[in-house]
């Protein structure tokens, strides 16, 4: 059977200045493994917080156990968008990496499985975790049964209401599915008493939610989806397929391109590029609604809500902010992760925002070319590829574009009808 | 990129008796292309009436515009479910052939493409259909998408109303999408004043109601998805490539299993093995609420609610069979295609059916233990994978055990709700 990468990439070890680490959100001084207080296994706290060999190797050993999950759906393909190509009559050659081949429909489980795995090593009984559209929120749901935990997710309340299926595919596999904002917990009550945004939900609540509830159930660990320097480590083992891949075509990357919500499918798919790729140019494209990369303040804000977990440097539109409710529930975050906002701020990762129409018809352009109904999400990097496709028409440069298809949206055609029909 | 079958595999020139071919719903005559009144294109003609090389040969090479098309998708995974063996504590060794891995989530493009494209290239503007739970729809809007042609797709009424994300699927790709019994046709209005189950629409009742609007409507083609000879031969795509899989990792299937609504997907699977792995049990799995090769008669007899299509010799429980509403919409039909049914009648695949809840457990058990959801006709396999595995147990013997996966049930989600929460 296919052969799928033994590592997960670490960049830390070869950024040029020192990495502003995460700090501790009460003594503002730098973050300890006890100040975790249990709320996350000590092994991703040492993975947060760069200690020991994830301060100074690159290459971090995948464990068995993990790997042997992986296989049930790695390698994901690498596919070719001609269709495409020859739409937009560009001389580009398209490329995409289809993490929605995994079970879920998305990157998630990449991370999901490492994380649920170290928590149960460390003998917790049930995960807590948050979700925007349902993709993160599935992955744990998978990952938990795979592993015989129970587990908890709290689900931006827009997003609950639109995606029964989501829902009911998270229940199936043994979830507790809780709308978010709750009234079980501190977080929940303040934000249904706000206005009617917040009462759609935010991920910085949700986030505070499955907080608050990890500190009061005994055995609980948390999950988190991409904020963590941990999720992003995770998912390198997709820019390491990917490259073996692109190396078999011998085919060399020009420019790559992923959506951001937290930052973690771009990171995973681009960061082990990044040392070795120096004229690739690397884009990350968010949402217009929440423009944290290209609109926000590079500077230490807190992760979520109500500020229980450590304060990041990162790109922040400030962790009151309550995001419109647009149909890309993957995206609301008022943040980015810390090794994005890093590579973002050095310029490194080129930034970019996209209106919901035109990512919409990017999604449904893509979907008829090619067959696979893209997630909102994956939609924002479609418009980008198509950008850039459109400038390599003008230039007439025959640049290889790659991007990361982090996700199918086949439970996700309610907002597909409701921008375009 | 790796490599998919060239040529489609043909059963019939390896029968022993004469095949019993279509006769005219009329005049109760063998078939003639002319009588197909262009309802369908001529080539699919030929394939159905085996005339030339499709009585003859056993290779037909599938044409360059269709493998461009596979290519998309094309070759399928195949994978192990070695934690459904370890659950089950059998030495048998379960592969499982991953035709949800298509844009529509199952096997049924692999027709709907070819139908297509016999269609445009003889001219058509416009497909019309009939689906189930709707699988086939979907393969029949993104395939006519792809070669620029309108569809019109007749949805059982009972799918339409429980699968709104599959009617907002085909209406994505451009097709016009109408619950069946409609009150647009004779055939509908009719179903529409029996009764209450008739009401809830069948396969039959949708047939003779694309039918209908076929010989109305210029320019227009009727597209089938599964009792016709040429949907089976298109099928066959699987079978080969699976063929090439498994050689590649030195196995030799002792047990291959399919699920049957009208036979499509198990004969593609099984037919390329038929003729060469003599010593390989072939089991159909199909629902005991609709048990047509389990308890129906072999005969002649009509295709559609209205018989406008030929007769053909099959395993039937009558024309006029009204299923009860089970909720795997793509076994609801009261026959089995004409080859399927000649080798169940040889006794060379040996049929079995299962009770709903069982399959809607096996369904379960495997989407816990693999991840991946099964659509609900497709756990009708896994139920007789399942006892397959058992008996391998008891007998302690380490056969390998091959399946169809069919599709995903992500989009019968609402299914599962209901017959297990």
């Amino acid at each position: 059977m296919p052969k799928i990468p033994k590592n997960w990439f670490n960049i830390i070890p070869t950024f040029s200045d020192k990495f502003p680490k995460p700090l501790n959100p009460t003594t503002n001084k730098e973050m300890k493994i006890k100040d975790y207080r249990e709320i996350i296994p000590k092994e991703l706290a040492k993975q947060e917080l760069l200690i020991g060999k994830y301060g100074k190797k690159t290459k971090i050993k995948i464990p068995r156990e993990v790997l042997d999950l992986y296989k049930l759906y790695r390698p994901t393909p690498l596919a070719r968008a001609e269709r495409l190509e020859k739409y937009l009559n560009t001389p580009a050659k398209i490329y995409y990496k289809r993490e929605d081949a995994s079970p879920v429909g998305s990157h998630k489980l990449n991370t999901s499985i490492p994380q649920v795995f170290y928590s149960k090593k460390e003998d917790a009984e049930c995960i807590v975790t948050d979700t925007g559209a349902g993709q993160w929120g599935s992955a744990i749901a998978i990952s938990s049964n795979f592993f015989g935990l129970k587990s908890i997710v709290f689900m931006l309340r827009k997003s609950y209401e639109e995606k029964p299926y989501r829902v009911m595919m998270m229940k199936m596999f043994g979830s507790e599915v809780i709308p978010s904002p709750s009234d079980k917990t501190k977080t929940g009550k303040i934000a249904l008493e706000i206005s009617e945004l917040s009462k759609t939900g935010s991920l910085g609540i949700g986030m505070s939610e499955a907080i608050e509830t990890v500190m009061q159930t005994k055995g609980a660990r948390l999950a988190l989806g991409c904020m963590s320097n941990y999720a992003v480590l995770h998912q390198t083992v997709i820019g390491n397929e990917c490259m073996t891949q692109l190396k078999k075509e011998g085919l060399n990357p020009d420019i790559m391109i992923g959506c951001v919500g937290g930052g973690s499918n771009l990171g995973g798919f681009c960061y082990p590029f990044i040392p070795k790729f120096t004229e690739t140019k690397f884009i990350a494209a968010e949402s217009d609604a929440v423009p944290v990369l290209t609109k926000g303040e590079y500077r230490y804000d807190f992760q979520d809500y109500l500020a229980f977990l450590p304060m990041i440097k990162m790109y922040t539109l400030g962790h009151k902010f309550l995001p419109p409710p647009i149909h890309s529930g993957g995206l609301r975050y008022h943040g980015k992760n810390s090794t994005l906002s890093y590579l973002v701020n050095k310029k490194i990762i080129e930034p970019r925002s996209y209106s919901q129409d035109r990512v919409f018809e990017a999604g449904k352009l893509f979907a008829k070319l090619e067959g696979i109904v893209p997630a909102p999400e994956t939609s924002h990097a479609i418009a980008a590829v198509i950008e850039e496709a459109e400038r390599c028409k003008r230039e007439n440069k025959e640049k290889t574009i790659v991007f990361n298809f982090s996700g199918h949206g086949l439970l996700d055609l309610e907002n597909y009808k409701q921008v375009l029909f």
